[in-house]
């Protein structure tokens, strides 16, 4: 036993897996690790708008209970994104004004969020989440912006930069995610964090069964350290009953992949997408890391890849938003009308209106045959591309939020997801690492994306990297 | 080496497992398998109408060419039906009078085609499909009827007769077939054929990657043998680079678990689907196999399947059509007009050109919904599902035809695909066996279905009832 309690503060420097191991050596009960959570959350919150339904008494009861799960992350503290994942009987909102005011509460757990539990989370909020989490920053009208740990003018990035924030920001170790065009990578790479987007199906989004952007849609979480992204998707990895098509289980555990050796691999370098002007910040900082991937030996080779020039988007989004609309107004009873939805959701939601079935099939097609030709890269000329994760640093809050003029928010839009949204459609496996700073002192995420259910090849590398070059150090000058 | 070379009719005698055995023990060459299949197509495919493009000389210069490829199937001689899997320079029609006009050729081997290929299989033939391969019997006007072998008044089934009728009269041992309602089953059951249709993504669908009719699409054989239908699938399974949801692989290959014991499975049996009438000998066929799987020491109990009674077929079909017709009327460069196609197929396009883009969604969330509803009986009630495949005998040439007056032939066509389209939705794998014979001598077959994933349960189960109850000393009337 320690000879002091750790407090707050110190706990707010361990990852999930260094919490998880004080409850499993007797060393700190649950509800400690809660309660200083909820700490950190009552204390630094107000100023990053992160956590937007505190769910404390839950949480601490479920932290008493002797139900809680006896699994590998048992009483410690997590956060779930306000979006796709559903946890019964709390709020969920989506970032919507229309469920907000009719304080719209979820009544069952998703399967993930039974996973989560299962694991022994401890759910200790929600977190804020763009309308229906499609933007690339996090500033619904609902809620307001959540600002960035780094730097409180600008972006956390979108659409899961409450939970980004939060967990940057030492709140909780982990937050929930999910990623339909960089969603998790690239909150990840604006808030200095480990933003693992699995393959497509690795996991499970029953009941609604990838409907929720169809194929584009990938859950996991934000962390800070490789191994929590890893042991995570351990615990939440794996079809449910009756999904149309799971991905192939990983060959082990990824938690005894951190560490392992990558082997020497061929490394893919892209810093170009066609006429898309990426920032010299995230060119550097792709380049600083292929110096130091090329120091361990492995090599390291300029990539082209012309499908990033042209990308395919499929058909998935504008359809899945009216239906979203339809979905809502049907669980209040009440329609929704162009006042209870940001400008750029209603635009996507009444081109999902007006496409035909037809269109919807022709748009799958080309992106499938996209798809095929981008992921043939890997494996035949190289074994992972390291890229930006997005193509600018944050934003400054206003640039990309939901008064934007829509012509301008269409031109600005693209250059952050031009490295991300390509492998939502491929569903390939794709991370983003805190391994840069720019001048500004914000973070700069750079990508690594290895072939369609390789998760473990990411780990491998991902680990590496992290001990070349260790982040843990580094925190916000927003840190509980 | 045998003291005399065995005949053409000998070696119609052989599965394809055997046949490969004579080349890969120097008994035979590959061009002594692909002469004896001509001659057998030449002498009885006149009363059959299987195949509709002969590759005679095509299959005679590859059986002798030094780049024959040396897999498990080397020499032996195969049929391709002409739906979905294109070959190289080869008439593809679908079943069109549109594409059969124009004389349309496909410019390449499809994934698929290529496995089969480097299996060492000789293509000597594709063969006939209703058209865009949308029905339960093989009737295209463009084609006319496939006839049974077993009785040449009585329908093969579609949407695979064509491959059916050929490999139940000896003409190959092997055709390829594909199922998005029951196309493999269904045909194998009216014509006492094993007819696997494998889980969903088991195999590949590259290039146009299950966009054919969506997750409906499951593509494999029909074969005279369980041993046969697993080896091939062990030839044919696999993900093509980019597929976006691959199935997970099988733990080892399907030839391995032939013969192997299931150990004491627990056997659900239904023979009804909600109000339709199954017909007395579909009923009798899985009853009498339920009395043989009790005898060899599994546990049958009826099963009760709600779902079954209000299946969700899910919007993936009307869609494709329409698609389709844009998709050829594109290649071909000349518009599709209702005269061009068949009234029903006409009827869905119109449907699929009708549909919105969000209602294709909401039918998809329906489905999905439904089809893990359906799956979740597996594991929790019983490991493996008993039922007839159709349900009811082969139909009459005719009563399901093209020229069947829509309303009635809507009525009759549920009841051949009761069984068999749940399966497509959930994307189980299903297979049907040539266990029984009615009164009037024709086949009918019964299905077994696993959980997803499964077919080496399904090999080890079939594989002990056709060693229980062998079928192959059955030939039928029309045989080579």
């Amino acid at each position: 036993m320690p000879q002091t309690r750790p407090t707050a503060e110190d706990l707010a420097r361990l990852d999930a897996t260094a919490q998880a191991e004080l409850v499993a050596r007797g060393e700190l009960e649950p509800i400690e690790l809660v309660d200083a959570a909820i700490e950190r959350i009552e204390r630094v919150n107000p100023r990053l708008n992160a956590v937007i339904h505190p769910l404390f008494e839950k949480a601490r009861a479920a932290a008493r209970s002797p139900e809680l799960a006896r699994g590998p992350f048992r009483g410690v503290p997590f956060l779930v994104k306000d979006a796709v994942c559903t946890t019964a009987g709390d709020p969920y909102h989506a970032g919507m004004r229309f469920l907000k005011r009719h304080a719209y509460h979820a009544p069952d757990d998703s399967e993930l969020a039974r996973r989560f539990r299962a694991a022994g989370f401890v759910f200790v909020g929600k977190t804020n989440t763009p309308e229906l989490a499609l933007s690339a920053t996090t500033e619904p009208l609902a809620y307001g912006p959540t600002l960035n740990p780094w730097s409180l003018a600008h972006s956390t990035g979108g659409s899961s930069g409450g939970s980004a924030a939060a967990v940057a920001a030492g709140l909780a170790p982990a937050g929930h995610a999910n990623d339909m065009g960089g969603s998790i990578r690239i909150p990840a790479a604006h808030c200095g964090l480990v933003g693992l987007k699995p393959s497509r199906a690795r996991g499970t989004l029953a009941p609604a069964f990838g409907e929720y952007w169809g194929p584009l849609t990938h859950e996991h979480v934000v962390t800070r350290s490789v191994r929590d992204s890893a042991a995570i998707l351990d615990c939440s990895a794996g079809p449910a009953v009756g999904v149309p098509s799971p991905a192939p289980p990983v060959a082990r555990p990824l938690r005894d992949v951190v560490g392992a050796a990558p082997g020497r691999l061929r490394i893919g370098l892209a810093t170009a997408a066609g006429e898309a002007a990426v920032h010299p910040d995230c060119v550097a900082a792709a380049e600083r890391t292929a110096a130091v991937l090329a120091e361990l030996g492995h090599r390291v080779e300029p990539a082209r890849l012309p499908e990033l020039e042209s990308p395919r988007m499929g058909p998935w989004i504008a359809p899945a938003v009216a239906r979203d609309l339809d979905r809502f107004a049907a669980l209040v009873g009440e329609p929704i009308g162009p006042d209870d939805v940001e400008p750029f959701n209603w635009l996507m939601a009444e081109q999902g209106r007006a496409m035909s079935a037809a269109e919807y099939v022709k748009q799958s097609e080309e992106a499938w045959t996209w798809a095929r030709a981008l992921s043939a890269h890997w494996g035949r000329e190289f074994d992972v591309l390291l890229t930006p994760t997005a193509g600018a640093p944050p934003p400054r809050i206003g640039e990309l939020g939901p008064r934007t003029p829509l012509p301008e928010l269409f031109s600005r839009l693209g250059a952050y997801t031009i490295f991300t949204m390509p492998f939502d459609v491929t569903g390939q496996p794709a991370i983003s690492l805190p391994l840069d700073w720019n001048a500004e002192g914000l973070p700069i995420g750079i990508q690594l994306t290895a072939a369609y259910g390789r998760e473990d090849l990411l780990i491998r590398l991902s680990s590496q990297l992290e001990t070349a070059r260790p982040w843990a150090g580094r925190r916000p000058s927003v840190h509980a």
